[in-house]
């Protein structure tokens, strides 16, 4: 089984889960995060992320970068089997891709183990 | 090295904390997730989970499905020696079940490297 | 490529963003985490996580533990390619202690894909 974690941008997170939905995945959980990628930050890309959280400013051998902030994602991940991946992946991109930075990024992880407390059903019958 | 993750219900924390101790397990991170599993909510099994954050109404088909929320969570993280693994994930069961939807799940997944950062020990002895 | 979670004090979240962008490395998020190791928590070892939250005392055979309690922790994920694992644990290392018990913990697990929403770049690219 895999675990498909997603950090996207705060006002994405129902359009992707309506978007996941629509594929039969229903099953996830979501929480906040403060992110950054690897590009400077162009503050008129942000929009309605306006609430940016200015955690620090950041120095790369004493030159102040002005941009290097922390902004408010959504971190969403979903359990799925393995054959249910690629379209999982797929959905989250091509509903959150607007083409600018902050788009978001997705990682891919194993799981071994899944267990449905109610049931103590194990694995694909857990998910 | 495993990491154990449940999602469990949020009132369920301080009992499913007291539980682990009581088993020789007293180190561990937790934090508030929105989730939900495959099941529709029936509200009437809500209860004291009363705060429900209605973070959008989900559809398939044009169909609405009024009760698809996410509810508050709580995610609780342990990580042990795999000869740990199977007692924590039944502590973590007895503890939660209570036989109605909502009770959680458990995930397993593989660490590699554990670090104490104050002593520089790895792997058991970072425990 | 290679997961790396830092548990680490509030405060050194600035000090460690720092030294990991002065290393090069500046993707990466983070969150707050309750959370605690194995040992029993010196309140004068605390100072400025002074907004302790107390979710609850535990118990260990009928015996209180007055200092079993939950702290405010800063949670931090990288993601790098497996080259650059041993320089970013270090580094963390290297800004994190103190000597004291509460410098925190690192964790290592192996991420399967990355993939970039913008670009759908993926693995090294895609960091």
């Amino acid at each position: 089984m895999k675990e498909i974690i997603a950090i996207i941008r705060m006002n994405m997170i129902n359009k992707t889960k309506e978007a996941l939905l629509s594929k039969g995945i229903c099953s996830l959980h979501c929480l906040k995060v403060m992110g950054r990628g690897k590009k400077r930050i162009d503050l008129s890309f942000i929009g309605d992320e306006a609430d940016i959280e200015n955690i620090n400013y950041g120095k790369i051998e004493g030159e102040i970068i002005e941009n290097y902030r922390l902004l408010p994602k959504r971190m969403i991940t979903i359990i799925v089997n393995d054959e249910d991946k690629d379209k999982v992946v797929q959905t989250i991109i091509d509903t959150n891709i607007t083409g600018n930075p902050g788009d978001g990024k997705i990682f891919v992880r194993d799981i071994s183990d899944v267990i449905k407390v109610r049931t103590g059903e194990r694995d694909e019958a857990a998910l």
